[in-house]
């Protein structure tokens, strides 16, 4: 594409061109697929035998993302990224995506492609396909609306209400990578590609920026029967935690020891002085799982995600409701663990 | 609710009862409806013998709608039906919407409410469950993403690409009301209840801010198949023949002295000096249904269409694609139809 073409304002280009160039990037249409985009609506044949999971997600600029920190393809990455969350915490496979923008003026085609691509990677890796749409202008900010498809079968879902007294807690990966990374971000005068910065920042940054769906265990919870509950962190431990306790009608605690941090992580704090657990705790976008498996189960559990090298750590247990959400410190203290609303931008 | 409480920031109102609030007037979930509002994503137990439907819409301040125009009620209403509208246009059964609203801290409790009743009452009369969907601040305008959910008999969509050389065209109702009646709403400086408004700007008024989703008219085209190729007047008739042309590879003759206007229309041209002719061809938001006969099956149309009393009238017919897209005025001359797409607010 020539430099001026990528200049061009959006609406200068027609509408199909549009479609043909923001589908691009996504899988092609597969023999469910009946009508793609450029009808009124798509038109699909979902399997007989699946339940169906649908989730949206509202992405608005200067509260979710900001043009300071995040290029258009990373804004796109991550809102592909965040909805796929959503299906991964039902332990469904992703099948669909539509996709709503409206764009302030400012916005050039080359942006507006750079967008589409970042939201195609992540599909594609996961076989989702572009089926609908909408792109409206806007008097100001950046908007992003995202629905989500996916299926799993008949009574296999994961839900956020299924935990037990006597659960044992688990989250995969490590936890406040995302929150510290947009510290780097924040903190930093000077940006540029991920590719060419330094650690521990550079696995900060891609953590916070391009997260990864956990796609994989989440079917692998579901298909195998091996959660009692689940859901994917997008507020952070302590505000998540809850939400799946007050589904469960239970409580919670959690061990401070036992909660996974990486090695990047702790540089990067004691670089600046910071407290990692308080990334750790209530640092918000980390799309990792936080699950709980009954006792019985464990074994299994242990040994299936050890099999696929899916990082999962045990991080507390599932109590009585009137317990409330406690966390045990590495001193041996246990008090209330209050959860903080993680604020993106404000 | 107490006046207070109405002027209360929506921030202040916890998630839950948020929930509560603005899933009370839609439909109760129903027995397929596994997992609504509250978890990551809802999960739906669809009909293994339909096919899926599925489409998404924006809404942005300023663009489509305008708070001097229009209520929060009205901005809702008229958002649930632009959607329902979509479904009918592919004559399926609307069954579940997820509804994502980013709003300025502007917007106090009672607006809230008034925005999802005025969603919840087209829902509610075409049985269509809210189960899912967002709420995010935003630092700007308001704005509105849908996503709406049907479900159609295999083989049985309508879409815009069947229509062949010799078919019918049609639509329902009247043409240019929308138009007319935001042009009611700009010209008027004080402005109050519709139910207080006189003839004709009552009528053309309730056609703009509360327009009906073609549902029935959509489903018997399709249940009987009826129609060769449909879709929804969104753009208004010169645009949206268009897409009908593209999509079907063929051209259109429109019969001017055909094209169905309302007594109220003609009144309220005649009324300011304004050529209604251009709010019949040219208007958008009419959310009517365009949709195209075989010669074969129009009597049974025409005897449906009468016995169900939907108002829908043959305009031109369908002709070769190197024909182009025509409009023989009442004078006798024929000359190309161009397409002026509809501009909301700009």
């Amino acid at each position: 594409m020539s430099p001026s073409r990528r200049q061009a304002p959006v609406s200068e280009i027609g509408e199909f061109q549009l479609i043909r160039a923001l589908t691009r990037g996504f899988p092609r249409p597969g023999s469910r697929t009946l009508i793609g985009m450029g009808d009124d609506a798509a038109l699909l044949a979902h399997p007989s035998s699946a339940h169906l999971v649908i989730s949206t997600d509202l992405l608005v600029e200067g509260i979710h993302f900001s043009k300071n920190t995040a290029s258009f393809y990373d804004i796109g990455y991550k809102a592909a990224v965040a909805n796929l969350s959503d299906i991964a915490a039902m332990g469904a496979t992703p099948t669909y995506i539509l996709v709503a923008v409206a764009l302030p003026s400012s916005v050039r085609y080359g942006d507006w492609k750079d967008l589409y691509r970042g939201l195609s990677v992540p599909c594609k890796s996961h076989g989702v396909q572009l089926v609908g749409g909408d792109t409206s202008a806007s008097h100001s900010s950046l908007f992003l609306a995202i629905t989500i498809m996916g299926q799993v079968e008949p009574g296999h879902a994961l839900t956020r209400g299924g935990a037990n007294e006597g659960d044992i807690i688990y989250v995969s990966g490590s936890l406040g990578n995302s929150a510290a990374g947009l510290a780097c971000l924040t903190h930093q005068t000077s940006r540029g590609k991920i590719s060419t910065m330094r650690q521990p920042t550079k696995f900060l940054v891609r953590r916070h920026l391009q997260p990864t769906p956990r796609i994989t265990l989440g079917r692998l919870l579901s298909s195998r029967r091996l959660a009692s509950a689940a859901l994917d962190l997008s507020d952070g431990l302590s505000g998540d935690i809850e939400h799946l306790c007050q589904q469960s009608r239970v409580g919670a605690l959690i061990l401070e020891a036992s909660l996974p941090m990486s090695p990047h992580l702790l540089a990067y704090a004691s670089q600046v002085s910071a407290d990692p657990l308080s990334w750790a705790l209530h640092g918000g976008e980390e799309y990792e799982l936080l699950f709980t498996v009954s006792p019985k189960k464990q074994h299994s559990l242990e040994a299936a995600v050890k099999q696929l090298r899916i990082p999962a750590t045990a991080i507390g247990v599932i109590t009585s409701r009137r317990s409330g959400i406690q966390i045990t410190h590495q001193n041996g203290r246990t008090q209330k663990l209050e959860p903080k609303s993680y604020v993106h931008f404000s």
